[in-house]
């Protein structure tokens, strides 16, 4: 199955109208993942239709205001609307301390479970891990610990033939059995998932680079990635305020784009001081001509 | 003088696409005051383009979410543009800490001055004088520690005879000196602003009630006020839940207005379950005849 990332802002520190702080919804194998929560995140999430409730794991990049200040409200907000289902939050350290001193003098008391993970690793780790999903933390280089976040769906699912399903009069019900490996009896007969789905393998992923200095040195970790988010705050004409600001610029991004041999590479964090970001693209595919600008609201298919 | 009040944000805790979290701007006595910071006050500026620039002082009814969650990130916006001038912060015990965590932890130094004031007062107390302004602290009562404000324009300006000064020949400069209650001297003569000028009185008064229980009893602090911003989270048949979380109905803010003899009523902090706020204002009016719905943009003039 296809993952899906749908940008929800995308520009850097300072506010502009043309777009929102830097956060992102990763829907990946089932499951809801937000990266990065700048401050009014929670309302390009009722502006994309996008239910907060089902969010399931949170990943923060770092404590810089414009990828973090939206987290303390939006924790509340399923906090009123009464979710139960504990929320997973990984970032680095120091976020335990903001979100529990927010809730302390708010006396904000969420009514399920916030389970953080404080990451302090200095080598590229892996942080997560079921069966269909993998996900490591790359340390960054920024004014304040930042990490970015690869994403790896890898796993074999099982496709339905729907035909035989159809042949031996099998319904819904018998189909998501199937699909979840499980066997199913229907009065006295045994049917086996085996005979009736084929194994498939899914292999994709998706990497999540901001706020940092062009570091190439990390291309193998994400190699051949399907699609890479790269920040890229400035023109290459700033790269001296690149590097004195810990980012990167857009052909910067390009470059890394090139040495990992991304299918695609989504140029964002733009500086406020590029209304138009027409410049930035230019600029990248001279190096990497597959190259989109991320735009709030816009979606990507990774497949 | 007269002053002038913009409503930024008027909705309640959870997110909407109708309103904003609560924040104001009030420009009285040529200063620009934010009253409340809820996340997203900086885009809510912008929009309304009010430079965040020009701010002098804030005050901060509580530290729930929705009343100051744009305080960090408005701060570091001021130091990135490069604001010099100290800023003037007044709220509830606990603001201070929360505020320097926030900088602690992402690292922000600001290029200019923090003077938070933490009020702890438990009876209504001037926390703020110079010659043409007094602002109180009013102590209510709401889950955490919240305060309203009472802002009183009271003093003496002076009016400038033009006709005199066109006579005499006087230009802009002088009239500048004349209205600051300075004499000039052009040519070897002296200009006495006496002669020029006539002074006349300044009093009107703008009042802050946000989350709290209905209180009859402030009404005095704020007798025949001019504005009465006051809080009016849901409809009477709410009363029950108004009370459990300490909030205030729409015909409780009326009995407010009534009591306390205001000019104008403005109801505000809308719970989210109303996207249509007529029915609040027909609840209003059945006391306080003389009440308006905020909304965010609108602006009111107090004279």
């Amino acid at each position: 199955m296809e993952s899906r990332l749908t940008i929800l802002g995308c520009g850097s520190a300072a506010p502009s109208l043309l777009r929102a702080n830097t956060a992102q919804i990763l829907e990946m194998a089932g499951k809801v993942i937000l990266i990065d929560c700048g401050e009014g995140t929670q309302w390009q999430m009722l502006k994309r239709k996008i239910s907060a409730f089902k969010i399931d794991i949170i990943f923060i990049s770092h404590l810089h205001g414009d990828h973090y200040l939206g987290l303390p409200g939006l924790l509340n907000t399923l906090s009123l609307y009464g979710r139960e289902k504990p929320l997973k939050i990984f970032g680095p350290k120091g976020i335990k301390s903001l979100l529990f001193h927010n809730f302390k003098e708010a006396e904000i008391y969420p009514n399920y479970e916030v389970l953080v993970t404080e990451i302090n690793n200095k080598k590229s780790k892996k942080i997560f891990e079921d069966n269909e999903i993998t996900i490591t933390a790359i340390p960054l280089q920024h004014r304040v610990p930042c990490y970015g976040y690869h994403f790896d769906n890898n796993h074999y699912s099982l496709k339905i033939n729907k035909e035989k399903c159809d042949l031996a009069l099998l319904g819904f019900d018998v189909i998501k059995e199937f699909k979840s490996g499980n066997d199913f009896v229907k009065e006295g007969v045994n049917y086996s998932y085996k005979d009736y789905t084929a194994p498939y393998h899914i292999e994709h992923s998706y990497t999540f680079i901001t706020d940092t200095l062009f570091l190439p040195e990390l291309a193998p970790i994400f190699f051949k990635t399907n699609l890479l988010y790269h920040e890229s705050t400035y023109l290459n004409i700033l790269l001296d305020k690149a590097i004195t600001t810990y980012h990167s610029t857009a052909l910067q991004a390009a470059e890394m784009a090139n040495l990992c041999q991304a299918k695609l590479l989504v140029l964002g964090h733009f500086s406020s001081r590029y209304p138009q970001t027409n410049e930035l693209l230019t600029e990248a595919k001279i190096i990497f001509e597959n190259t989109e600008l991320a735009e709030d609201g816009k979606v990507f298919i990774i497949k």
